[in-house]
Order: structure tokens, then sequence, then C-alpha cells
């Protein structure tokens, strides 16, 4: 079935029909404006669709006939908002680009593929046509991957999974599942769930990204400690490819040279297309519990999940939020109706401990059998005493759980009030967290202060470890800024390579879970190295020997 | 420091000072007589290198300065017994063709280099003059991945690592250590365990094996369930490539495209050199649990494996053993002065509860501290009971622990009387692991009958579930018969092909930790597939444009 994309936002994120959260909070946004150091916020609505002219589809009749008889006149696409819809990805970068109405880069068509044999078709004419295809599942991500440049091709296709949609197997014995590539999280974790089953990813878009974005992009979900990201859940996988199919080993575990379906995690659709894969999945947890502890400060709090890694707890969350950012959650929950006796009695407890403002708050989540999440639960609670943190009990678990898929949308509400916010993501050494931290941050203040709407409204950073390893953290970084609506790409760029540099330097990657797509490329070399960047064009041009998958993605040229 | 290869073996397993534990042990022999048909034991003793002329070694003067000039006359060796040392592996197959004299493929000269400077610059050398390099570690490898083949080249330089065996660092704050990949497993876990740490890793070849060769070949520890492969902890890795050093990627986590570090775990010595590795280190268990249960039948006892690893308890071990080899082992232990009160309690209690020849013993281990443990125990236990099993106590885990790194000696023992015993082994989905056990102990059973020294005199046939994961398991399947001796290599080939065509055509992997060198060659396509050996020669084009890395493995030309 189609994913009926009219009822999406072509430039922003998720329902049209969806009202804005905060639209009635004018507390929240007055107190933004003053944190902001704006006088009072602006008015900045996106360019609506029916203002804009689009450049005309340059498939010629020929290409169309045949894409037609290949998959039918309705899975072959031209209208104005479906082409819109595939231009970007949903990067900050993206919703600047969109909301302007800037739609120099749109697909010639939108194909609606219903399995292999179809993805192999389109992909064997587009070869021989010399036509870009994008491959597209929900199109929230926010590296630039889905952006629909041909690169010099004649014309470009967005191929949309969301069509391959169909659960092939459920194994319970093996432990595995099979599934079309452009099923959506929420209908994989419907269907495993009927079976008593988890894949466990929740990315923040779980509602519209697909499996096979997760395993293209290398993203990571809420409860990575526990389930793990692609790289780990990841069995097997089918791609459809220019010279053809190719699946990659479907055994558990072998010594028989590299694992391929590795090269699969991370590909960004420039190997080929995923159009199906198996997945280890696992029993649907029966008892969760997520509740909040306060450290004193950053160090004690990282200390604190760097412990519980190490002694192999089983966590299914642990984030910590720097104090800048417990400071800002804090006097939003207290505008808001959301704040609670518990919330009140935190207060009096944090006071009574002499907490200042460098108290960072940590919420952590388990999962798993009763006994089992009680004797976690019970060993968390032990560290965190020995580190002098206030627990804060269940309700910042809850608050969290409730909201946890609804952040990606507050974008559209800021960007509609000329206020910007973008998220830079790493990962390091526990050894080089903590200098990463102070380093990105401080990179990050500058940069808004150096790009300032005007002087003394440069924005706010806030930071928290978002996921954690035995070997180290992730890092995320957001950033809450007035938009200079006179240069807002330049603002923003300025901005984040400022962040890429310092994160870089510091020894983190550039990317923990947003891929590289086109945002990241001019840091991948540091990344991989030369003889690592020459492996990547090795790969491609055995599977895409014309380079018409994906182009300027994933690897610089 | 250089290992003293002279005190070890050229044509067998371990010390040369090693004396053969089972020589002196008659009844032993005689029952092994009995069980194989054969009217009693030979004496074939391998042949002595005194014997033995190597050919001239190919090295040019001019080489050879060069060399010389680069490592010192110590680290430049011509010797008979250090070129019969590096000539192969210890399979089955190297043993027959190392015991015979068949001294043909010899490296021309043995190097040991101090660093990855000094093995930058031999390859750099052996590029430019056409000589192929084939890296050695402990050169334990059962696939044939380190024979000295020039395939083509002028000649072959064998390139033992174990000079390079240096702690760089163990930061116990990241989790991580880094080493020299020449390290040995035994002076590894010295050296982590004077800080507390462990990497885990013990393959039956632990005192010999090295970090690089475990890495190279993508090998399991017997503790795998708890501490992974290497594909789990390796963090990254620097390769000596003829185009230079390769680095992969220094970070826990990221999201840059395929992980490049993954390409180097089973890349078998024809990508690179590797000089050194990053591991992912953990505590040392304060405790270790290793006991016995009895099962009914290889099906129920399978069934106990797949439930803890799918309730995921955190075993270290979980080793089944089929009928066959339990039966082979309960006679064995009857024959020596290990059996004790508990094996007779046993054998009454089994007798008690009716069980019959289709028994299985399983052989569990834990390791963590008291309570993990003890919670984890008990939690097997009563799936052991569940499901119909007797507990046989901590002496069969006692027993496993004492004898686990002796088996590779036995082999030399076998040999020295005419017998022969060869290991193939698999891994494949729970969904598929019974009819591919009763499958390749069928096509092993035919093979070793069709293949005989005289009717009635085939072999038995002893396999076991080795190591155990959510999806699936691995299978080991020993074969031990008598040799033909006019024809050994043609009926080990016909009994290895029979065991390695069942086990592609019942879904199982063509290597779950042996790796492919040469002996599994011709498999190979059928794992990876074309378009996927086309992957791994462009791989390997980029690294060793020429081809002098390791030669005739892991890729079929």
């Amino acid at each position: 079935m189609i994913r009926d994309r009219s009822k999406l936002r072509w430039n922003g994120w998720g329902w049209i029909a969806q009202r804005d959260r905060l639209a009635a909070h004018d507390a929240f946004w007055t107190w933004l404006a003053q944190e902001l150091g704006m006088p009072g916020l602006l008015a900045t609505p996106p360019r609506p669709l029916e203002e804009l002219v689009l450049p005309a589809s340059r498939l010629t009749a020929g290409e169309r006939a045949v894409l037609i008889a290949l998959l039918g006149a309705d899975r072959v696409r031209e209208g104005a908002h479906e082409r819109a819809f595939h231009a970007r990805g949903r990067s900050y970068r993206d919703l600047l680009g969109l909301r302007a109405g800037d739609l120099d880069l749109v697909p010639d068509a939108v194909l609606y593929p219903r399995g292999q044999g179809e993805v192999l078709a389109v992909l064997m004419l587009a070869n021989e046509a010399g036509i870009a295809v994008v491959p597209f599942g929900g199109g929230t991500g926010v590296a630039g991957a889905t952006l629909a440049d041909p690169c010099g091709f004649k014309s470009v296709l967005a191929l949309d999974l969301t069509g391959m949609d169909r659960v092939i197997e459920i194994d319970t014995v093996g432990g595995t599942a099979t599934l079309q590539a452009g099923i959506s999280g929420m209908a994989l974790e419907q269907a495993l769930k009927a079976r008593g089953a988890t894949l466990g990813h929740y990315p923040q878009s779980f509602e519209f990204s697909t499996l096979g974005g997760w395993i293209a992009h290398r993203g990571a979900g809420q409860m990575l400690p526990r389930y793990g990201t692609a790289e780990n859940w990841l069995l097997s996988a089918r791609l459809a490819t220019p010279r053809g199919l190719f699946s990659t080993e479907a055994v558990p575990a072998s010594a028989t040279g590299p694992r391929l379906s590795q090269l699969i995690v991370g590909s960004e659709g420039a190997f080929g297309v995923i159009t199906d894969a198996t997945v280890r999945i696992r029993s649907a947890p029966a008892f969760a519990d997520y509740r909040g502890y306060l450290f004193r400060d950053f160090a004690s709090g990282a200390a604190a999940i760097r412990t519980v890694m190490q002694n192999e707890i089983p966590a299914a969350m642990l984030v910590l939020s720097d104090a800048q950012e417990t400071r800002f959650c804090r006097a939003f929950n207290a505008l808001s109706d959301r704040q609670g006796w518990s919330d009140r009695l935190a207060d009096a407890r944090r006071e009574f401990n002499g907490f200042d403002d460098a108290a960072c708050a940590l919420v952590t989540g388990f999962e798993g059998t009763r006994t089992e999440i009680r004797e976690s639960v019970g060993r968390v609670a032990a560290i965190a005493r020995r580190l002098g943190a206030i627990p804060l009990g269940r309700s910042p678990g809850e608050r969290w759980r409730a909201g946890r898929f609804r952040t990606p949308g507050l974008r559209d509400s800021m960007l509609d009030r000329g206020v910007g916010i973008d998220t830079f993501e790493t990962a390091a050494s526990w050894s080089r967290l903590d200098a990463l931290h102070a380093s990105v941050c401080q990179a990050l203040t500058a940069a808004l202060r150096a790009n300032a709407l005007k002087p003394d409204a440069d924005g706010i950073v806030l930071a928290r470890i978002a996921h954690a390893y035995r070997d180290g953290a992730s890092l995320e970084f957001s950033v809450i800024f007035p938009r200079r609506l006179d240069g807002e790409i330049e603002q923003w760029q300025a901005i984040k390579t400022a962040a890429c540099d310092a994160i870089v330097a510091h020894g983190g990657t550039i990317s923990h879970h947003h891929g590289i797509g086109t945002e990241h490329l001019r840091w991948m070399e540091m990344e991989k190295g030369a003889l690592g960047l020459e492996v990547l064009r090795a790969i491609k041009q055995v599977f895409d020997p014309k380079g018409i998958l994906n182009p300027g993605k994933l690897i610089p040229r």
C-alpha cells in the first residue's frame, strides 16, 4: 500500500493535520524570546506550495511511458506535492530551503515500486538512460541524504519504497523476521508485537521512517544500549543494484572473510536499494521502568552512565542532560501544566542538597521481566547514590516517554516564529568525553555569537549524553537561536562548521547516528582516511559503475 | 622479543618438549582401535627434518642484503627449522603434508619485524620486487591461510609478527586496550589481568595464537557468548599495506558509512598486515561457574541453549555434545583415572531416569560477580529441569576447563598411530540446526565408509553445538578414522568435500570460526555471491594492487 504523502507536510515534519502543540502556549514563547535576547518573536511562515513554480519534469515521453508500463500510472507521480515532498530530507538546512520555496532540486518523478523485481527494473532503465535515482524511505533524514540532486545526470527519480511494506516471515524459533524495506517503524513493531516479539528500534522518526532507511543511514534508536543499531540487529539484506540483485550472508555468524552485510549498514543508497532485510528480533519485554536522577554535575552523571555500561547492567536507555539542558527543561516544565508534586518535591530536595546550576538530570530506562528490571534498577540506584545523586522517581521517565517522538515537530513551531534550532551529534571514548563536551559547547557558543542576529541575541546551547557503550558515549548538542533572516543559510553553515570542526578536533566521530548525506561530506576523509574513501569508491564501482545511485551522497568526489 | 620457534614442533602442535599425554594410556588406544574397527594401531611417525632437503632460498643477494639492512641479520632467517615451521598452518591437511616431508612450498625467508615502520618497509620492498608476503602469527590456523605459496610471484616471505608483542596502552576509563598485533593470547591476558581487565578471547590455540591472527581470520573464543568475536571487540586496527598505512575509525560507534574496521575482521592478510589494534576490554570476572547437565536427546539440549540465548541469560559458554560424542567421552572417561564418584553417580541417575544412548551432555559456563552467576545458574537450571535434564554438577565443567587447550595436540598422538582426525564447523539458524546436524553427520558417515581403509573400519563422527547466539548456533563435527596410508590426501579431500557440500546445502556457513584460507575457497562464492567476491577483489585492489599479500587465500581467483 502506498503511503498517502498528501496528508504529510512537504516542508516540515509529520501530518498536516497535526496541530502545533505549543501554539497557544504564550508563556513558553515569551520566556523563549527572553532567553534568546529577542525583543519579541517574529512571524516567519513558510511559503505555500501554491505560490511556487516547480521546474518542468525532464523525463522524456518515452521514459515516462516505459515507467508507466512497468509500475502503472498511479505509481509514477509528477504532481507538485509529491515532487516537493521528495525534494529533500528534514534537516534544519532542508527546512530552510523548503520553507523559502527553494525547489530548484526536485525529483522529475516519484516512483512507488511494489517489490524487488520492479526496483531492479527501474534501476536497469535508469542505468541505461543515465538517470539518477534517490532511494527514499520516510524522508526524515537530517543529513541531506535524500536531496534530489541529479549531480550531472540528465534527470533524477525519487524511488519511494514505502509501497514495499510487507512482512515476509517472522521466525520465532530462529529469532528473526524478514520484511520489505519500506515498512515503517510503527507497522514493523505492530507486526512483531502480534507475535510477542520486538526489534526495539525507536528513533524519534519512528512513526515515519522505514526499516531500509534505518539500515541505510546506520541510525540509532532511543533504546540503543539494549537493542543496538542495524550493525547489531541486521542479519542479512537484499540489495537491488544496477548490476543485479545482491544478497548478503544469511547465516548468524561466520568466518568467511569480512561480513558483507556490514557494508550495507550505512550505505546510504549509494551501493544499491535495500529491498528487504532479515533482522534479529527479541521477545517483547513484559515490563518497562523509566525514571530519573539528578546529579550534582555533568562529570558525576557521566561517571554513573559509564559505571552502568562497564558493569554491563542491561539498561535500555541512559540520557544525561547537561546543566544547560537541565536548566532549560526545568524552566520549560515550570511554565507548563506538566509540573506536578513530584517536580516540586525534586526542587525541594535539590535545594536541601545544595545543588546549584551545574546539576544534571539523568533519565534511565529498563525493559524486560519484572525480576530483571528490579535487579537492574536497584544496581543503578546504588551507583547513583554512591555518586551523590538525588532520585527523582518515575515522573521524569514518564514525561520523557510521553514526548519521545514529538521533538522533531517543535522545529516547525520555532521556525514559524523566527527561531532556528539544529542538533549536532557525535560519539567518543569515555576518556575524551568531558573535553569534547566542553570544546564543542564553547565552539558553538562562539559561533552563535559571531553569527548572531544582533549582539546579546545569540542563542543557547544544550547538550546531552544520548547513547552509551562500554567504550564511550554519544553526545548531542542542540542550538536554539534567533534566525538572521538576511543570511540564514550562512548563519547555519557557520554554526554547523564550528560544531563539526570542534568534534573532529577532539576525537569525536562526525556522525553517531545522523549519517553523512551531503551535510557531513567534507569531514568524511578525516574519519575514513584517503585509502578508506578509495575503498568506498571501489565498492560503489562494483555495484553502480555509472554512479546513478544517490549521487553526491556519502562519498566525497 | 622474538618467540623462540626452535622449541616448537615444525610439523605438529605446540612444544617439542611437551610429552604425549596419552602415550602410556594403552587401554585408551586398545579401545580406540576397537571403536575404529582396526585390528591394532600402527606406528606412523613423521619424517624428521634432518632427512629432508628444503628448496634453496630464491631471494637474491641484493634482496637479502636490503632485508638485513632493514631488520638486522637476526631477524632475517633462512634456517631449515624456521622455514619448515612457517611453511604451513596446522590443519589436518597441513599435518599430513608436513609429516610426509612435503616442503615444496616453504618461505624463502622468515622475517621478524619489530614494528609498523619495519612492516611497511618490508611491504614496499616486496611490492617493488614482486615477492609474495604471508603474514604469520601463531601459525595455528586450520584452513590453510598461512600456506607459503608464492602463487606465481618469484619468491615468498613469511612475515612473523610475534616479535611485535608490545602493550601500547591500557585505558581502563575508556574501556579499551591498544596492543601490537603479534602478542599471544597468553601474554595479552596476563597484561590485562594485571590491570583488572580481560578480553575474554580463549580459542583452543590460546597459548600460541596472536591478536592479529584472531582478527585476521575472524576466529571465535570458547566463551564467545559472553565475550564475542573480533567483530564485537575490535574497536579499530592499523594495517600496513603496499599503499601505506591504513587506520580504521577510532570512535566507539558512528554513522559515517560502513564501518571499515569490519573489513579487517576476516581479511586473512589479503588486504594488509595488521600491526596493532585497539580492543574493547571488560573487568576481569571475579567468579566463574562451569557445570554440566545431561539431556535425554539432542533436540532438548539444543532447545535449552536456544532458550538461554533468546532469554538473554548472560552465559559465557554453552557446549552440547551430541549422542555420539557424549557416548565417546563417557567411554573415554570410564577408561581413564579421571572417573570419580560424581561420574558414577551420574551413571546411576541416568539409568534411574531411563536415559538411553540418545542422551547428550551440556557444559555451561558463567563468569561475573557472585550474584550475577547465582542468578544465571539458577535460571539455566530451571530451564534444564523443565526440559527433563539431569544436573551433573561441577565436575564435567572442571574437566572441560582443565582440558580446554589440550585437544589440538591429541591430533599428533593419533597421527602417530595410523589414525586421522579432522574437525569441520559451521553455523546456522536455530530453525535449520537439527536438519543440518543430521545431514552433515549422514554425509560424513557415508564419506568415511566410501573412503575407508577397509570395510568395517570406517571411522566415527562426533558433533557438538559449540557456540550459541540468539538467532542460531555453530555446529562442530569431528571425524576420527583409520588413515588410508596409500591415499590419505584423497581420503581427507573426499571427507572434507562431503562435509562442506552438506553444510552449504543445508543453509550453514562454510566456516564459523576457522576462516577460508585455501581449504574453503571453493565454497566461498556460494556464500558471498559473485558480486560479493567482486567487492572483496575491489577492496584488495585498493590496498594491494599487485596482489603480493597472502596470494591465493580468502578470495578465489
